[in-house]
């Protein structure tokens, strides 16, 4: 999609809101032949009832035959297509542990490791060291390390990994990573690729060189290593492109992540879809676009729990009264990517979407279901990013084009 | 869609007509829930019984979600991306009234305003002139102004709006607005945006200078303003693209401008429908490709005359079988938008379309209206300018890809 068409093709109008109701992984597949999909098993009274006044389809999120990532699924249904806007790894996993990573910043992903007398990488993970070791590790480097000019922070993710960050003027990530990727050799120094990477690249060099004399005591992890360094995408804003004021609502720190990452403000809802919708229904005034994540369903189909994936999803079906009591213009209820229980992963299976609006032409399909989705209007295997055009316009926020 | 591809591909054949017909908005949508649309309310037999025989779908004029205007909606239709190839307002105006634009000739949308003694505008639209005015100025200007090596026609619109063609060697139109958008500021002079656009730009501003001379002491229109300085297009034309002999059937000066645009000829049918399939019957044998254009469905949608609507497209079905009749190798039937009578305006919604060949696939579909078009087999948003191929492999124009 080009921003600039859509943006020349707004017309201005504060009205009309807009929710965006992500199942993650919400597509599915049966666990034996003849068998229902996780959706088309669950009881979804409410559902069914709004499919038979919206139109249907199902959606790609990334390309025919790929399965998404998280982040990209998201960036996909945001209207952008992920394939032309890639984040780098360290942005993605600032964004994942709800980093502040702001402008200018280089962030990278980091293992604890350990080295031998001569300086050769003996486990690459350091003995998958807990996490709560790699807290203490980087509480350490925090409190030690001292670079003039620049701030460093160090944030433990999980087990051996971190996130490191380097806060300062004029830096850029063009960096080498240091994992030489195979045990016996040494880390590789952190060499700028491009003459304005230079110094945050010296940075680099000396913070590792500060680490490995802190840590040399330490056992097993006695060293670190890099990967991934990235900054903030320079990519034109969600609330901007598309004259739109964007709240997600999320549990988990990833999901508001990558809403942050396109401009919208992020609410986080700490314990139930209730609370979610406590949320929504508080801030009702204060967007016009709303994207409200259920993570859960998605847990359960990587389980392999396909039964309670069907109660997850029967239970998201129970809160849509309350939404639609808040009179949306348009309602979209849809997944990120399919996570079939019966494959417990991601999988590029295409996801169901419903689209609800009063100016939509109904289906008339009574049922929301992968199946049923397929004789949707909306069509069997549309991108994902063209959700985006699809919902400004039943919204009542597009102009004609030409005369 | 890439013209040199399809250029490639033609067989050279001069055999297999097609006729392309058009109900301008005939897309629509229920006037309250579970109900029908226009065309599913409409008793078409004729296309029901032909519809069994053919291949349905649904097309976009635009993009999805992208409500077409009238003049890329038909560009679309004949095989031209419309956010390609893009037409200046100038010039749009110049097809809609049916004046005979020429390479060369600079057009612009003029508005008769109202100035005060210092010049400045005090109504942008002269309090809304009725036309006759507009005619009695712009034939008074025809008359006086005169500028030395080129020709200056003026032509009434509608109420303040009128049309201003200026003919003469080595001119092009890159030329700023005059039209300062807000009452209480001066108009602003005609400035050239480019060094090609010099010339244009000197005249305008002459043109402008002689028209507020012969224009002072008239009221309550004393003053003019040009917008939308446009030339006829530099296009690749249907005729060379496709190699047929394409002809335009159409009551409204303004769809008959766009064919000629992309180098169709055009004939105007006065009085009725009866009439357009007359010189449809009477051109058979002159050209290879009829675009026939049927207007009022559109507008009784416009209107939100939800039955009149119906009935017009009644009456289009009892004129089929005279166009079948003259056994076309390709019949496809559509509409350039929809115009719901619910929504009394253009929209987004995607057109049903009905191709019907020898050689087509038919999908057994024996109703044609928007739902059962979902089944069909061209799809359910696929993009109009994909009609011009397959209306050309239905026809036994093109030859195989490769050996």
């Amino acid at each position: 999609m080009d921003f600039n068409f859509i943006k020349a093709q707004l017309n201005g109008s504060n009205h009309g809101k807009i929710v965006l109701l992500i199942m993650d992984g919400l597509g599915g597949l049966p666990m034996e032949e003849g068998g229902l999909t996780e959706l088309e098993a669950a009881e979804t009274p409410h559902m069914d009832a709004l499919a038979k006044r919206s139109m249907l389809g199902l959606h790609q999120g990334i390309r025919t035959g790929i399965t998404p990532g998280s982040g990209p699924a998201h960036l996909s249904l945001f209207g952008y297509d992920p394939v032309k806007y890639q984040v780098g790894r360290g942005a993605l996993e600032a964004l994942g542990i709800d980093f502040d990573l702001q402008k200018q910043d280089v962030a990278a992903r980091g293992n604890f490791c350990t080295v031998d007398e001569e300086g050769r990488v003996t486990d690459r993970r350091a003995g998958r060291i807990p996490t709560e070791v790699s807290e203490r590790l980087c509480k350490l480097l925090n409190e030690k390390v001292s670079i003039p000019g620049v701030e460093v922070f160090l944030q433990a993710v999980k087990e051996y990994r971190f996130l490191l960050v380097i806060r300062g003027e004029g830096l850029q990530a063009n960096i080498e990573e240091t994992d030489p990727l195979i045990v016996g050799e040494k880390p590789l120094p952190a060499l700028a690729l491009d003459q304005g990477s230079e110094k945050a690249a010296e940075i680099v060099r000396e913070f590792v060189c500060q680490a490995m004399e802190i840590m040399k005591d330490e056992h097993p992890a006695n060293m670190l290593m890099l990967r991934g360094f990235a900054q903030l995408p320079d990519w034109p804003l969600f609330p901007e492109v598309f004259n739109l004021r964007a709240l997600a609502i999320a549990m988990y720190p990833m999901y508001r992540g990558v809403a942050k990452l396109v401009g919208m403000e992020a609410l986080p809802a700490s314990h139930s879809y209730e609370e979610e919708i406590d949320l929504l229904e508080e801030q009702w005034e204060n967007y016009d676009f709303f994207f409200v994540h259920i993570k859960k369903v998605d847990s359960y189909g990587e389980d392999g729990a396909f039964d309670k994936k069907v109660h997850e999803i029967e239970q998201v079906d129970a809160l849509l009264p309350r939404i639609l009591n808040l009179d949306p213009s348009v309602l979209i209820i849809t997944g990120d990517h399919s996570t079939p229980s019966a494959m417990k992963s991601h999988s590029w299976h295409p996801v169901p979407v419903l689209l609800h609006a009063k100016t939509c032409r109904p289906d008339g399909i009574g049922q929301f279901g992968e199946r049923a989705c397929l004789g949707g209007g909306l069509g069997g295997r549309f991108p994902a990013y063209e959700l985006m055009p699809l919902a400004l316009a039943h919204a009542g926020r597009l102009e004609k084009f030409g005369a």
